[in-house]
């Protein structure tokens, strides 16, 4: 079973000129979900896992799924004004502007060990700020890993220093 | 395990007199996670189910755990604007105004079994314009279930012929 095969290519979404790589062929299909997250489980380095991060919302779908397998905690990283509770906040660089992701500020322990997983790892931004979020609770990024990676936007250089992983590149 | 115990009371968010149910301090504790899965299962119908649909965004944390634990599939709800294949859009009403909400049109096979999962069950009209998506795709629905269901908002009337089920009560 070839997990690319299950990605659906829509030209021009969300904008002209951009290749949108639907990731919802795959979640129809158990088989590959199951295929996927036995594929992450592999990749993670031999560690123990207190905490899986997932960023809104596509990140969700796979880091509720690892967090179960790891007997880890579940974090949902989000919007601004989502959380309810008390946050920590970092801004990010889109191609026009900018924009926030935030985290609760009790979510992690200092020392802990975390996870971090989005759908696609695109130019790295979102990724960048959610691993300064992790910090700012004290938390140690074990690794950072995406069912898609886009290495054409060269993302994965940000985070390198947490170690990247990714299931289906396009280069 | 009192699961009620994890869900934490954010009075006047995210606005004046709005008493929030805080889902995050459950999702941190893998072992209420867990439980919470085990009593979803439990109080399904005893029949297969093909497909699980997850609204977004917190119905897609246990949504995707539920899907897995039935090998079936897994159908994110959207937003406007989020899919980027074909959809079908029903609108439901908001205290002011409406909004909307969309289903990939192929994501569903005509008589398939379906579940509906969403975190809250507050007045139950996002809940019955997912039933209305599902239909359209030709979906049967088999149940409807939520972590938690806000009794006094009378919800589940409205969707009451697919079947309600809840884990956390709050009369």
């Amino acid at each position: 079973m070839e997990l690319k095969s299950y990605i659906r290519n829509i030209p021009d979404f969300p904008t002209k000129g951009v290749n949108y790589k639907d990731i919802t062929p795959l979640l129809l299909d158990p088989d590959a979900m199951s295929l996927a997250v036995k594929l992450f489980m592999k990749q993670l380095p031999h560690t123990n896992i207190d905490k899986v991060v997932g960023i809104e919302s596509r990140g969700f779908f796979f880091a509720t799924l690892l967090a179960e397998r790891l007997n880890a905690g579940f974090i949902p990283v989000r919007k601004p004004g989502k959380l309810p509770h008390s946050t920590h906040a970092e801004d990010y660089d889109l191609e026009y502007g900018s924009d926030t992701l935030e985290i609760h500020e009790d979510a992690i322990k200092r020392g802990e060990k975390v996870l971090l997983h989005d759908d696609v790892l695109a130019t790295g931004g979102t990724a960048e700020a959610t691993c300064r979020l992790i910090e700012r609770c004290g938390g140690e990024i074990v690794q950072c890993n995406f069912l898609v990676e886009l290495e054409f936007l060269k993302g994965a250089e940000k985070i390198k220093q947490y170690g990247v992983s990714s299931l289906i590149r396009y280069s």
